[in-house]
């Protein structure tokens, strides 16, 4: 069976870039970094998705990253509320995906895995540099001269079938696949329910209510709630 | 004062390729990973290397890649005596390279650093994939899309300034620059002294041969043993 290591982090990307994966008959090798986000309720909702998924394993490495400059890891910059007037958003980590992309690479060749799965795309959050189709290009050819060859000769190749979706098609590209989005964590902040505020949430809320769908998580939430 | 990020590891020629980097003016800011190395000796090495360089600051990164295939990191793979006859010896780690620098991209980013400097060299340890001039140029054009701008509206660069280095060219190169070997740690085990059978320890041995000039380590280490 082949193998794919997907990089999962709890949200709803890279959960739907698994369930792709997991469509096409990989088995998944499943890898979470904890790095210091804010966000850190994200973790336990990666866990879930790789039970969910029925990876073969899970592995959550500790990589501390709250010295970066960004408003997911640094204490000392503010959560926004709203989308950024500027280029480049301050919740942009430096370098996050390709030390992400990095540790699956070394995964990718202790497994022997012929795939790597990220679940960037380029249409919503095209102020991070490190979501773009050209950035994937230019780093499968970095993979090409970098690593060993896998066991059927090939070299590993980087999978980033949500780079051209909207976050509406992503979720309706999710509802086909079975994806449960109630798993799933968006929020940048990690309070009891998501805060309906910072940029993720919103794009979250955007892109259901263009695919006329109630969001799971928030319908589950508000059930709890009534529960207690 | 302009900033280079120094990828340090506590061998030699991360040493030489950082002094360079401090002989050019760069204010030196020194990133170390500890990431689960049977040689963590070299950490103390690091550290010492790092203030002899009169580094800004030093940061050493915890990150366990105990996890890898291979033999400097997994209890159940041997570190070997001699040279490997396999095309990628054992000692390989998988994607470690392409781990450090996407660490030292994101502190670059952090600090607004101009540049990152790496002691690869492809010339004696030519089975490494990542310490070939082709990794290191396709790095390069990765980075020049992975990142933002640095302040002065420029790309953060990847210098490997020994990559057609052989070892005896790099201790040339470390004695012109008055680099202390006597602080570098290259053996692969931890041991009170180098184990002298290692690959690394056999290619520093023959390195200040060819130079005619004894080990500076060595011969602290044999003082230090007369003195106990």
């Amino acid at each position: 069976m082949k193998k794919a290591v997907c990089l999962i982090s709890g949200g709803m990307d890279s959960y739907v870039a698994a369930a792709e994966a997991s469509k096409k008959g990989y088995s998944i090798h499943a890898l979470t970094v904890n790095y210091g986000q804010k966000n850190n309720r994200e973790l336990s909702s990666a866990r879930k998705i790789a039970l969910c998924l029925k990876a073969e394993k899970h592995a959550i490495l500790d990589l501390d990253l709250s010295w970066t400059a960004s408003a997911l890891t640094n204490s000392s910059i503010d959560i926004p509320n709203g989308f950024s007037a500027s280029d480049i958003p301050p919740t942009y980590v430096p370098a996050r995906n390709t030390i992400f992309i990095s540790l699956a690479m070394a995964m990718a060749e202790t497994v022997n895995a012929d795939s790597i799965y990220i679940g960037v795309n380029a249409v919503d959050f095209s102020g991070y540099p490190d979501c773009r189709p050209e950035y994937i290009k230019r780093f499968q050819a970095l993979i090409d001269v970098a690593t060993k060859k896998t066991s059927g000769g090939g070299i590993i190749k980087l999978q980033a079938p949500l780079i051209n979706m909207s976050k509406l098609e992503i979720i309706k590209e999710g509802l086909k696949l079975e994806v449960d989005f109630s798993l799933t964590w968006s929020c940048y902040r990690s309070g009891k329910m998501p805060c309906g505020r910072c940029p993720s949430c919103l794009l979250r809320a955007k892109g259901f209510r263009q695919a006329g769908v109630k969001d799971p998580l928030i319908v589950l939430m508000k059930k709890e709630k009534n529960c207690t």
